[in-house]
């Protein structure tokens, strides 16, 4: 194998690859970066056991091949060269050779057959969605993921879709995040996805307009950006139905100025950090919402303006639970939709109805 | 007391007097930052038992006093407020409240008379020095302080005045790092400062042509920025006679572009992270230093371009020694001197004299 490849595109493609390489495998070969170049492309492939990510870049490939190669020191001998043309050819013993400008490196490689090949997976597109719009409905959903492993689905997040709408759905035993978008396809699905892997795909998902393919399988999901291709396993089992614990009304509708209410939960936290409760208390007056919080060191009394629509009421929440979701809500006024101080509130924008957030109260003992 | 003042102005204030605030002082009251308001002035000072700072901004002082406030969540609630005018009041019970805006904090304070004052000097002014000069300086020289406790003095920074010149030194068992500036003065002095004293100096230290008023006793030194003073006590123990340790003379001299020569040590170093020995060798040669490096995983070479006095050798580094000098040296070209593979090398600017660093070589087994 001999090609010749920009630095910068390398780099750039190894960081992607290396997106699936946790180096918690128990395989060493796991560990590495297949690399394969052939017709002036090469292919990389990053892989473990739930996600594999496989990117394309040109290359002036002189001799095709392919090596696998530890990820953690080529990608960083890689970032290290000056920014130039860089060479990379196969030696007898295992050895690849990288020479950049003066710098020349003899790295032991791995035996590619070793590698094991990505899921096969018929690309019968379901749907299309923009990489930005997608990033967004992650990031939205993410942080409501379970983080203790008593329940493995509720790691994941749901894709479902069913007339005509993505919804993803994430939820742990406090909360629940769902974002939802119009899409173009008569089909029904539901899959849950691991959140670690989604997580990743956000992060190679790009704040434009360029589409991702996305196809199910029976065992796996895979996201085509074009020159990359995610492919991850689903989580088995059953998603919890979030639907039956919507509520469907509600009594008490306040609508309230996102950063300003969010401004005013902080600074309470900032009392309600000891004994980690993140206890505060709104009282819900007819223009404003009052939030306390005390602790050994003192008290805190923040006032926002709000509109109110209903009975005054009081409730008290974790405070964390709150900012995690107005912190992903993007539009200037949110709505809360309350019903007594032991039922969950729904949290959603004012505008656009493609976001419900709901999030469980804490009872206070009288 | 109360006082009225601008929110951004606390903030830089707390923020300056906490450097001195470690959390490790087994006195509560030293997790507390002293609060006292007079004569329109808010005075701040952080304390631990090596260092104390004090800092004065103008604030609207409607009643005198003095507190004595957690400065941990002091701090983080002056942080989180609003861009307005904070007003901080003492209430009964040992309560302050702190009102900005909508938002309202009591809190605990602590008996202001349990906060040890500031070690009385007497400023007889010893010398000036500009505040970006004093900084480069100790940044130039804290890295080679001594990690381990084995010989206390060796953590701390000679700072010498002699014949005109401030010289500050720091040396570990493996590498000695000397800065030189004129300064104005007929004073000879020498003294030890704590280097974890003289990183938060830097750090309150700004890039400007400000000067320092810097103040000598016999048991404390005292840095004069104008309105923040900070004093350490000096450590005790008589330094390492630094000057028998540098080199009268040397037999090679290598002239080489420093950012080149540090490229290449970087990437020459990824091989030899392996097993933590960081070593690698250089090949001086007529025009080129090679530099390689191997481990299990491979070898590098990397070839720098130099002008050579003196005859070709070979010499051993431990990456990091070099590297740590290199990142601290701000000429364009730097000068090693060396005289064998097992004597200490010197590195120096090119140009201005006013550094000298010197980095133990690595004895390689014949």
């Amino acid at each position: 194998m001999i090609f010749i490849c920009n630095k910068t595109k390398l780099q750039d493609a190894i960081s992607i690859a290396q997106k699936a390489i946790t180096g918690k495998s128990t395989m060493p070969i796991l560990e590495g970066i297949y690399i394969e170049a052939n017709n002036n492309t090469l292919t990389l492939i990053g892989s473990d056991k739930d996600v594999s990510i496989e990117t394309k870049i040109s290359a002036d490939v002189l001799e095709q091949g392919k090596i696998v190669v530890d990820a953690k020191i080529f990608g960083e001998i890689i970032r290290k060269l000056p920014n130039s043309e860089v060479k990379i050819e196969t030696l007898q013993n295992n050895i690849i050779q990288i020479t950049c400008e003066k710098s020349n490196f003899n790295l032991i490689h791995m035996n590619s057959d070793e590698f094991p090949g990505l899921p096969q997976i018929n690309e019968n597109m379901i749907f299309t969605v923009s990489q930005s719009l997608l990033k967004n409905m992650i990031k939205g959903t993410s942080f409501a993921i379970a983080q203790d492993e008593t329940r493995p689905i509720l790691q994941g997040i749901l894709f479902e879709v069913t007339e005509g709408n993505l919804n993803l759905v994430a939820l742990d035993g406090y909360r629940l995040a769902l974002r939802s978008e119009t899409i173009d396809t008569n089909n029904t699905i539901s899959a849950v996805i691991p959140g670690k892997t989604l997580n990743e795909v956000a992060k190679i998902l790009e704040e434009s307009d360029e589409n991702v393919n996305i196809t199910f399988t029976t065992n796996h999901i895979l996201f085509n950006l074009g020159n990359t291709k995610v492919i991850s396993r689903l989580l088995e089992g059953e998603f919890i139905k979030y639907n039956s614990l919507l509520p469907q009304e509600y009594k008490v509708l306040v609508e309230v100025n996102k950063q300003g209410f969010q401004n005013g939960i902080e600074r309470a936290s900032l009392m309600a950090k000891e004994g980690n409760s993140n206890l505060i208390k709104l009282d819900i007056q007819e223009d404003n919402i009052i939030i306390t919080s005390n602790s050994q060191l003192g008290k805190v009394r923040e006032e926002v303006s709000i509109n109110l629509q209903g009975d005054p009421m009081q409730i008290a929440f974790n405070s964390k639970y709150l900012l995690d979701v107005l912190k992903n809500m993007e539009e200037e006024y949110v709505i809360l939709e309350l019903t007594s101080s032991v039922s969950p509130c729904v949290i959603r924008n004012k505008e656009i109805n493609n976001s419900k957030y709901l999030v469980l109260p804490v009872r206070l003992v009288k």
